[in-house]
């Protein structure tokens, strides 16, 4: 095991509160006064979350979207957020962060009511945190575990954008402006996920990669699940930037920072905005990969794992 | 101003909310469902906020106790808490952090019920968020602008403790053990404050240094606040350590961490524990001290500023 693996063992041993739903969901759920709060908190950190080029803006912007989408994946209404800033030591670079902070915050209603600024040691990287406080849906929160044999699996959107996008920061390039766009401002689907909680069996968002998400959606509801690479939504930008074949659909399946909504319904249920049918689950366990009618072996890597 | 003051402006600025309290009171306040749900996050940063040499056990603690702390200076009963964990690659410290860290969430009653857990890139400091969230008192939530002329200063416990404690570990000095355990071993008077919540004009935790602390409520309170040096109560321990004179009770009323609860109430009121009046609220603004029935002048650092 690593590191991480044994120290969120260790944490789950100390997280026995039902609220904390095992560590394994997007988010904490704690019951209070009748309503059903959704907690989640996620910390971001130069050079493992995001490039220590990336433009300020986008970062402020991209630590309140990847929240937000917690609180999506959830069905739940943003009510509020704290902060915990560490400060860079340049003033213009935290200044045009809060700019792209609040954009967001203000464009979803998640108003910022406190948190905590803090010095760092010299040469010290950029940690930010961002703890958001939703109100889950009163028809109760989606989880992660309950999906069942003969659900199928769908997407929002297209997947694979960001990841390209991310490539394509890397190496300085700015075209497909979509895909760069994408790594940069993701779009937190917070309405979408109310519109959905209510008809959904799971429900979580897309931040690792497609198969590694959905693994651990079969995972938490015990069953198995199959996805055909054939039928993932790619955008036109990223078809446009190669071929349409198994190694492009691999890497848009396995490529982090979609923030799209992976649910699990009940075949025929009616949805009330467009999704695409990737999978389907049944009895057993693990993941099974098809393109078209052949049966594909699992990529060495299944998702972006950070650090 | 500083870099940091520059920041946390631009933050009020961008915290308008009722709930933020301008960022001014130890914690925020949410309404919801009837109930005030208070809210608070502290980074601790080594080399910042604790001694990279200090037993990562009392680290532990301590995240959980400064984020205690602000909930018992607004009287609330903790009901759970998010940690975001920054992994410091030594699996043998990060568990002996997690011990600490769960000896104050069972003996305070907080559970942990999410949060996150990130890997840093090499040589980075230790970064520890802990995200707490309470229960108000029914009464209201006691905040820090609530004093009036006329109120008296009053302080629970004895205070100094830590500070010289702080100074102990510097040196690796390990006597007296009361003041190192008050550095590494805070204990947040969650009980006392819920107590005192029904009491007080005005209320908040020390956690930078006496003088500073009155000085905010005061600024908070847009009202003058006057300290009696010769009433702040000092330990045995700490009286132990040196001459009771004005440069020892100076030393006190400007170390932080002692954690203790400072609390304006009208002269007379009825308390349910023990405290030490200290000084008194009054027309105008700003601090003054006296040491006896002399008028002394403010001290170049009113307390304990981070870095």
């Amino acid at each position: 095991m690593t590191t991480e693996t044994v120290f969120i063992e260790a944490l789950r041993a100390l997280a026995t509160h039902d609220a904390a739903r095992g560590l394994q969901d997007d988010a904490a759920v704690l019951e209070i006064g009748g309503a059903a709060l959704v907690l989640t908190s996620d910390t971001i950190v130069a050079g493992v979350h995001f490039l220590p080029a990336d433009p300020p803006e986008d970062i402020g912007w991209k630590l309140a979207a990847v929240n937000l989408s917690d609180l999506a994946a959830k069905g739940a209404q943003p009510l509020a957020c704290l902060m915990n800033y560490a400060l860079t030591g340049d003033d213009d670079w935290d200044r045009r962060f809060l700019l792209g902070l609040k954009e967001a915050l203000d464009l979803y209603g998640m108003p910022l009511i406190g948190g905590d600024t803090v010095a760092m040691p010299e040469g010290a990287p950029g940690v930010f945190t961002l703890t958001a406080i939703g109100k889950g849906p009163d028809c109760g929160v989606p989880s992660r575990s309950g999906a069942k044999a003969g659900d199928i699996l769908c997407v929002t959107g297209t997947v694979g954008d960001a990841g390209l996008g991310l490539e394509l920061a890397k190496r300085g390039e700015k075209s497909p402006p979509n895909c760069l766009r994408a790594y940069r401002r993701p779009q937190p689907l917070v309405q979408e996920g109310q519109l959905l909680a209510p008809l959904v069996r799971a429900m979580m968002d897309v931040s690792d990669g497609v198969l590694i998400d959905a693994a651990r959606m079969a995972a938490a509801s015990a069953v198995a699940v199959e996805i055909s690479l054939d039928r993932l939504p790619l955008s036109q930008a990223l078809l446009s930037s190669g071929q349409d074949d198994l190694q492009l659909r691999t890497a848009a399946a396995t490529a982090g920072d979609d923030y799209q909504l992976l649910l699990a319904v009940p075949p025929g249920t009616p949805l009330p905005l467009p999704v695409t049918i990737i999978g389907r689950f049944a009895e057993g366990q693990g993941l099974s990969l098809l393109n078209g009618r052949t049966l594909v072996p699992l990529p060495s890597r299944l998702g972006y794992l950070h650090g």
